[in-house]
């Protein structure tokens, strides 16, 4: 699908444009123009890249592509391309999944391009159009720090998420430990880690907006575009803090396997250690011989019960005084 | 709350004043304002920080948002604004908690704004103006970096804390090792990477304004923000060396786990290859073949005890001699 | 072998030129020279380099040693020398190989040189010659690039093969780990380091051709070379994720030898604390005591049994309650 | 104590001076001063510091300070503030303490001032003047290297006793690892880090001395400050040698404790596997059922004890074969 | 002993010169001057370096010292000073030495001095004079290079004997594990972590050579220097490589403590788990109650060795699904 939106003069918002309208705002410094790819077919997507907006044929593969690519950004002197990621509305916790979002920056221009279904941050700013001027009358810097604003701020439920999980996991680290939860832990750890990978190469890229580098970002944008270096500074953070909580849980579970071998030990030994002597005491009586003057003593029977009560009390006050009651 | 406090050409201190003397007093370069927003509702913060002082809208959102923000600087040419962390007053160790102290420092004006009730270092300053004259004749620079040193001197006391907290735990982990001392060390690690989480920033901050970069710290009060840079690095030291110490005591407490899984199975084995071997011979004079000679012989019964206490002590030299006991 | 194209100033492809050919097209800058040397002689390599081209000695000796040499690049002004690493047509997963690729780029010649038979990459770059003619149209900047493109387009397979690996060694560690899956983790891991230890230099070499710094490298090509580095920082970013998953697996194994042990020990205690006992009160009454009152009672014998049931079940009941079943 | 040293034009040494007598020579470019201020009280450290010298009041806050301070350098301009760390004459290995020197450097003086009450370094360079002009004849900043040279003279034999003690603890590692060898080990292993967070700053503090920084400095003091420098580095050098043999030793440690624990098992296991199916087969023929023909036969008892041989003698060779002896 | 080369405008090679004819040749640019302080006596260095050639005494300080000193380079305007290590020739792998070679770079010279009997590197470069003129032909800093040249060229086979010896060692981990492996697997280790700490200095200096720093080192010299930089990052590639071989077999080794003692214990809980009860059953019927009806029926004996039969099936059968075989 692909959307046009023109903001003329005016600053009136035309929407259902024709892609050759492209052609005769494109030369014009005081429209604005953004043209939305949402999952085009790639004969779409060359056209609108390649014909009518002329960029490099190695960010449209770059938009074609599938499989993972990292954030980046290129300068190629009139327009920036960067590659962001947003979150899977619906990711799991466990292998948390991203979506690229491509994006033109120019003078008067800006240009999504996805290849999913659907991209909730772009979606949203689309539905802000109608609701707030200000997404639009600030120029394309502004507009397209509107989208990237929007793909970050999903990243925060994600990491209060990330946190809530942790939370339970702690708990069942220290109640009952189970190799499910070992994998949970990993799995956690290895998101949050999927997370930092992509949040570093994003902060660098923002950092590169806010500094006095590129002549479509002007001065009050760069102070927009530190904001979301903020947020992310923030997230990364968060994530670290996040990452010190799951190795700390992991601690605790692997030592709590061996606690939980201590105690089964403890009981074995602490029975064997009573019986086994207990045993060997009842099996003396159990012999044959024919001169064993205990066998017909008359007290010998009730004595060696006594003798049982003293060996298992010794073993028992023993036991007590190591500490392993 | 608001606090206005004015400091004239006469260098008198003027207090209960209102929020319009602002307006009159911030265009005299010979003033001294300090304006304090402690847990003011987002009307009043609005009303002082965007109406009287128009400072940029991203740092009132800044200022009003809840959530860990991690401390930074930001230079708007005539202004600079600050968010640093104080330590709660009353912080647990094993959670540790910090709250946010936003500041704004211009030539004339310092504006402080936080979202908590109290604000211990900001109280002490205010405390300090009545009976201290040198916070407020040295300017708006030296005024904060008084609001800051305060600060930063309460991380020391925590720091010790944390010592005296990590003395308990090595001689508990030597002691009696228990689940829950694992618990409270992997607590105080935690809160140790939380407050290097903080330093790091905070130390970036004050080194830059100890460069020579701002208009409004002059020379002289950069030398004073040295003096607070060395406090934050001096802290840092201490706060790696008693991570170090936190690590030793983990590894102990992870040792003693298996030291006592030892200490438990020598027992089983020692007692259980006395008296297994002492039951079989018990065992075989307990069978009923109609022919054994040993059971009919007059010192049979007496030479099997010579038998039991050869085995017995037997097992016990050897064990005495590998060292087990 | 030596194989030597010419592209003329009319762009038309020559082929089966002798080598003195290449002292006539040397000097004309608008002819275009790709001489490779696949597995030659010592002495061919010798002459071309050395006599026709007369590169440095030490480059020579390069391109002629054996043995592991890690990516580089060398500016000898009016050319530049790379040595690059393509993968092993038929690598193994567990001991990745790699092989050298020596290259020098000048205005206008490309000299391939390597010791192997057969190099994929190279050859699907001839066979490419003859069908597109873009990779020579552009000067010898764009056919260096073609080369390492190529080349570098190998690793993306390799990285996939190394995530199925990942994936059967991941559900081999949860269903029925083993000696030999540790070893494979270990060697996936170790190949993963070395696939990085190649990565790394090889970006840094990119990266340089990306910047302004060679003559024979035009800025279009800068563009081209820039995705080849996109490429490898993908690459790097997928090594990076399956060494965390490595490293997982690792933990999970580990610790599964640790709960096997729990799983074993409880069966032995839950055995022996069920039968000790037991056998205990069986000895007790397998006593020869003239006087044992039990013995001679009619219920005496049931009465055992009813207290065996006792035991053991009052054991089982205290291993239900802890949660050993 | 304060002590006071003047070197007039003729290079003759004055030691009794009174403290006015510094107001006199001060600004005399061709006298040299040294005042050292040995745990001098902070009423005469005020005097001379503040009043005398007119050293900036965070100096002298530092100097009179109590607790850890990193060590660092300060550039007030015309003097230099440095701090720096001597090793305690008798410290301990195990909890490595370090003291303060405090030492202002300007063009014609040195100042030293320290807390405790003897500071070797300073005395051996106090004792050096009276028998090697040189320590004065080359100005200030060779005074300051020789001092310094002298502090980091003391580092070298510490690190040969940790060297000496880690010998020692390899040992006990090999031959009976205890308890208290875990803890030596992490002991030596804190103070090998607690000595490399001293280094790595003083390190910096030298190297600033040996670049063209500081007009008190000049270049024949540089080369003898680079010498201190490679001191330093040879001692870092040593110290990371050291931590790698204490991580060896613990590594060992931690496995003897392993390696133990599969011994005493193996005990268990052994005499357990031998005579529990023993005593089964004497406690078949102690039972008691009437009709058991094996009981009557007069070969019985025999044939019994070599079925006790058959069954001890095939573990024994069963445990051979895997080699558990 | 010293040995001193003199190449002269014809570039003539004299050797049994006095050190007289020092003073005569050192100010002759067109000659070339290499003397050699083989374990020389105090007196002859001091006399050689401090009178003759008038080299810095902190320098002569290094070239007498004893004791571990780090590669380095010092450069003092008409000359260098460098410290580089050599491998002993009798090296042992588990506890790797090196000493070091002092060396001078001037513009017309060399010196070099060591303290060892034998400097194999220099040694063989003595040799070449005879019989290959290059290395004085292009001056002092190819002679330097070919003297560096041969010392980094032992590195190489160094690196193959710890590749054997960690390939031995990865069989034993796998056959038969033993203390003694792991002592060999940590001291590989540590020698490799030496060789790294001696590496990373000298390629540093390296690569001062080989840029536009010095004017005694030509751009030809350059090349060559940056070959042995090439060389050097080789080693350092390999040995990081070893580094992560040994990390894997010490891993291997560790994991192996815990599988023989889950092999250990799973041998006793089969024998115990199926002896246990068969002795509680034996034990039954071996109980003297009166009334004991099983005992005198004519199946009783061989029945009781069905119930024998089906236990210890049974647990086979349990342990077999269970996978315990
Ligand atoms: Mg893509
Ligand atoms: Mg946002
Ligand atoms: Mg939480
Ligand atoms: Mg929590
Ligand atoms: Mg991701
Ligand atoms: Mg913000
Ligand atoms: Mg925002
Ligand atoms: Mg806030
Ligand atoms: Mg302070
Ligand atoms: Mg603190
Ligand atoms: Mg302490
Ligand atoms: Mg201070
Ligand atoms: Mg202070
Ligand atoms: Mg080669
Ligand atoms: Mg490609
Ligand atoms: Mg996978
Ligand atoms: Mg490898
Ligand atoms: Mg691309
Ligand atoms: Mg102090
Ligand atoms: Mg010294
Ligand atoms: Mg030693
Ligand atoms: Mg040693
Ligand atoms: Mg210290
Ligand atoms: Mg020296
Ligand atoms: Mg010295
Ligand atoms: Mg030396
Ligand atoms: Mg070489
Ligand atoms: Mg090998
Ligand atoms: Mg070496
Ligand atoms: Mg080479
Ligand atoms: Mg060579």
């Amino acid at each position: 699908m692909i959307q046009i939106f023109l903001f003329d003069e005016e600053k009136n918002c035309h929407k259902d444009l024709t892609l050759d309208q492209i052609r005769i705002s494109l030369p014009n410094p005081d429209h604005l123009l953004w043209v939305n790819l949402a999952n085009a077919t790639p004969q779409e997507t060359q056209y609108v890249l390649g014909d009518l907006f002329n960029f490099h044929p190695l960010t449209i593969e770059d938009c074609l592509s599938v499989g993972y690519q990292p954030p980046k950004i290129d300068d190629f002197g009139s327009y920036l391309f960067l590659i962001v990621h947003a979150l899977h509305p619906d990711h799991r916790l466990d292998t948390l999944e991203t979506f690229e979002l491509n994006l033109y920056l120019g003078e008067n221009f800006v240009v999504t391009c996805y290849a999913e279904e659907s991209m909730p941050p772009v979606e949203r700013v689309i539905q802000r159009l109608a609701r707030d001027q200000r997404v639009y009358l600030n120029g394309s810097d502004f507009l397209c720090h509107a989208i990237i604003d929007a793909l970050v701020d999903d990243y925060m439920p994600l990491v209060d998420q990330l946190d809530d999980e942790l939370d339970d996991l702690e708990d069942a680290v220290l109640q009952k430990p189970h190799p499910i939860t070992l994998q949970r832990i990993l799995s956690i750890k290895h998101s949050l880690m999927t997370l930092r990978r992509i949040l570093s190469p994003q902060r660098e890229i923002i950092n590169r907006l806010t500094r006095d580098e590129f002549p479509m970002v002007d001065k009050q944008s760069q102070i927009y575009f530190r904001d979301i270096y903020d947020h992310l500074v923030r997230i990364q953070d968060l994530t670290e803090t996040l990452r010190d909580i799951a190795t700390s849980a992991l601690d605790i579970y692997l030592n709590s396997t061996s606690l939980r071998l201590n105690e089964v030990m403890k009981a074995l030994t602490i029975v064997s250690t009573i019986f086994l002597p207990l045993s060997f005491v009842a099996g003396v009586y159990g012999m044959n011989f024919h001169f064993m003057p205990e066998l017909t003593h008359p007290w010998g029977y009730p004595l060696v019960w006594v003798v049982f009560a003293l060996i298992a009390g010794g073993m028992v006050l023993f036991f007590k005084k190591r500490g392993w009651f």
